[in-house]
């Protein structure tokens, strides 16, 4: 039998295709299955983002005198609505978990003494283990963290209504997911980073992303000194002296892998466990995958670690290739990238075409971005990005394509639908006219 | 110097190849660059829709309580505002043609006798011709068509607002995008098609796009007999002796190639001129491409005709490929196909996974389809359509990726964005495993 710890997506995926090829599969849910992915992080955001992207687009429409009105939101019947469908979502991954031959057990808890795996504190037999714990959000180190109305991604469910005023504290790309969200619904957002905001993105797509963050109030490089408040926060107080009001606070500071329960196992710093990349842990016979080994804390990710653990506890020998990955943001458009291979080549940038979604936000001058990153020599794309509506299934099939090594000459063979918001195919066919004319 | 008759998008971008090259290019163009695409039809659908999802959406988060209101659409501000933004794009396409190195001329007439080019009567010395004249509606032969409120796409704008009732004539793919987008605006939609409505489709596909349909009226296998009123159309009146009242009608009843100037030259009953894969036609040094050489008229089809054309002008040997061509319709999602190569094959169907765009839809029980057709013997994919949010960049890369002979084994190597709604990924996936187990 293989004991799988966590139905997240990178433990229910490996418990799926161990299954599937004939192996004896025990999955342990402390919860619910689907993880902080269905329940908390991804698809929250997508639910939120959903009323979000109606609205901003509502009120575009209004201005240009299209529509008469922009709808109000009910937050309180969001949040019902959403624990609704991610209940049904859950019930088709329980379903389809079990279908593929997955024996589920709910509300128990696995642990690892080495590769001794307890759930419920009795010892299972097991050939091998797939330990996927997932993570929880970093907390930092500030005073009046426990005040009444100081939420992270996992306690943000119990928040009531709107606030009239919400601190975002982080830097990220969650932070700015949030912040284009409740900026939407009318609350006004304040995001403080301790370093950049979305210093990671190039700077052309990053200019591109704040655009969408009009009207959210931005401060780089500010550190918080406190969560003030007499039971409910009351403000946020900056290290510099400044005091900003505040009705909520959300903690978008990153995550920290869950191990704490998987005991024996070599770790890094910040409790990740250290994996080889056919997710082998220290300890023989046990496998890890997900959140619970580190970054990147993206779902894709995780699902194809937890197949590659899989693959390596049936005997095949499969390596996780982490080139080529999408990483995206959801804000009033996708934002998405890809890279692959080394630095260097030409970048080159254009606006995106007008299409589905972005028409009416031409006529005030703006229909996105696209990126692209050639090597010279090859002709190879190895590197692109968007930010359009669409954009995130866009830079999955780029980011397969660049790892199968794509020409910019091969774009010729592609032929879009029209019209489109992909500007990357006309980069890159751009790309491939200027390379021509150089030989 | 080459004369291209027709600022379409097979006679621009087939220009701009040209004079990319270093050719001298003189483009001649009746009214306004961008040709039926961007002035009445592509563009004007995706404009419209964009209104008329936001306005359908709205109505099922209302519906969960989300949203407190719909918003009214006011049908004169969109069509004015359509106008506007479509002037910008033009003067887009202009400067980026111009830039290209393309001398435009406007307001001129461009024809052919044989191979002789006459613009505005006055005949031009060339030393070849790209002949791009398009297509306009094809008008069926009905008592009424005079009757003041009957249009076709073409004098659709000239419409001053919304019909309380409106009939539309036709059963193809832009029927049942004005049904749509009507339908969401507040209008009465029947449909009268005399054959089937969507009949190219599948089966799976079609019953997937007439729940966007819910609520509007389908007559199929129905003849229309006459339009009547006085003056101003008051009904339409069906073969079978009922009579449907219509404040509008508006034919879509296909198109005709636009062929008349061109004189000399080898044509279909249809008027569409004959060309070889290499665009030739009967005349030396006379190219055509676009919708005046006929079906598919499609946008990005004509694009590559033209740039097929300016390959052969300029003395290289390409070929059209019609193979792995995507085929889309936008009414509330996206419908796409593609498909290579022969019949046959395996299909397989599912529910496309909720993600952005459908995550509220799963309160009703619908996310969408996903289709794929696989050769069981080669493990190739052969062909897939998706009717889901975003669904037409998904087959722009899927028709390609089909075209490279990709095998659903090679999507063990794709990494999605999450969430997606993308359901071909785990159909292709599913079906690698079916495979590998039958091995």
């Amino acid at each position: 039998m293989i004991v799988v710890i966590g139905g997240g997506p990178a433990g229910r995926l490996g418990a799926m295709h161990l299954a599937q090829a004939g192996a004896e599969v025990l999955l342990v849910e402390q919860r619910r299955i689907g993880g902080q992915c269905l329940h908390e992080r991804c698809m929250t955001i997508c639910a939120l983002n959903d009323v979000a992207r109606l609205v901003e687009y509502a009120r575009t429409q209004k201005d240009l005198g299209i529509l008469d009105s922009v709808p109000a939101v009910s937050y309180p019947a969001i949040r019902r609505r959403i624990c609704e469908v991610q209940e049904k979502l859950s019930s088709v991954l329980d379903a389809e978990t079990r279908q593929a031959g997955v024996e589920v057990v709910y509300g128990a808890v696995g642990r690892l003494e080495n590769n001794r795996v307890f759930i419920d504190d009795e010892e299972a037999r097991a050939d091998a283990v797939l330990a996927a714990t997932g993570s929880r959000p970093a907390i930092p180190d500030i005073p009046g963290l426990d005040l009444s109305g100081v939420y992270t991604y996992q306690t943000l469910p119990a928040m009531p209504d709107l606030p009239r005023r919400m601190v975002i504290i982080g830097g990220g790309v969650v932070a700015a997911e949030f912040a284009h969200i409740f900026q939407a619904f009318g609350s006004e957002v304040e995001i403080v980073a301790r370093h950049g905001l979305l210093g990671g993105l190039d700077a052309k797509m990053r200019s591109a992303a704040l655009r969408d963050l009009a009207g959210v109030g931005i401060r780089e490089q500010t550190a918080v000194a406190s969560i003030e408040g007499a039971g409910r926060v009351r403000s946020v107080l900056l290290a510099d002296g400044e005091e900003l009001e505040a009705d909520a606070v959300l903690l978008a500071t990153g995550l920290v892998p869950r191990s704490e329960s998987l005991q024996g196992l070599r770790k890094g710093p910040d409790g990740a466990v250290i994996v080889d990349l056919r997710m082998r842990t220290s300890a023989e016979g046990v496998y890890a995958a997900g959140d619970v080994i580190g970054p990147p804390y993206l779902t894709p990710a995780a699902r194809r670690e937890g197949v590659v653990a899989a693959e390596n506890i049936l005997g095949h020998d499969t390596v996780m290739d982490y080139a080529g990955i999408p990483q995206a943001m959801s804000l009033r458009y996708d934002y998405a990238f890809a890279t692959v291979g080394a630095d260097g080549g030409v970048t080159l940038s254009a606006p995106a075409p007008a299409g589905p979604g972005s028409f009416w936000d031409v006529a005030g001058g703006w229909a996105g971005l696209a990126q692209v990153r050639v090597d010279p020599g090859s002709g190879r794309l190895i590197g692109a990005a968007a930010g359009v509506p669409g954009a995130s299934t866009l830079l999955s099939y780029l980011g397969y394509l660049m790892k199968r090594g794509v020409t910019v000459d091969d774009f010729d063979d592609i032929v879009e639908v029209h019209p489109s918001t992909d500007g990357v195919y006309g980069l890159a066919r751009y790309a491939a006219g200027m390379l021509k004319k150089k030989e």
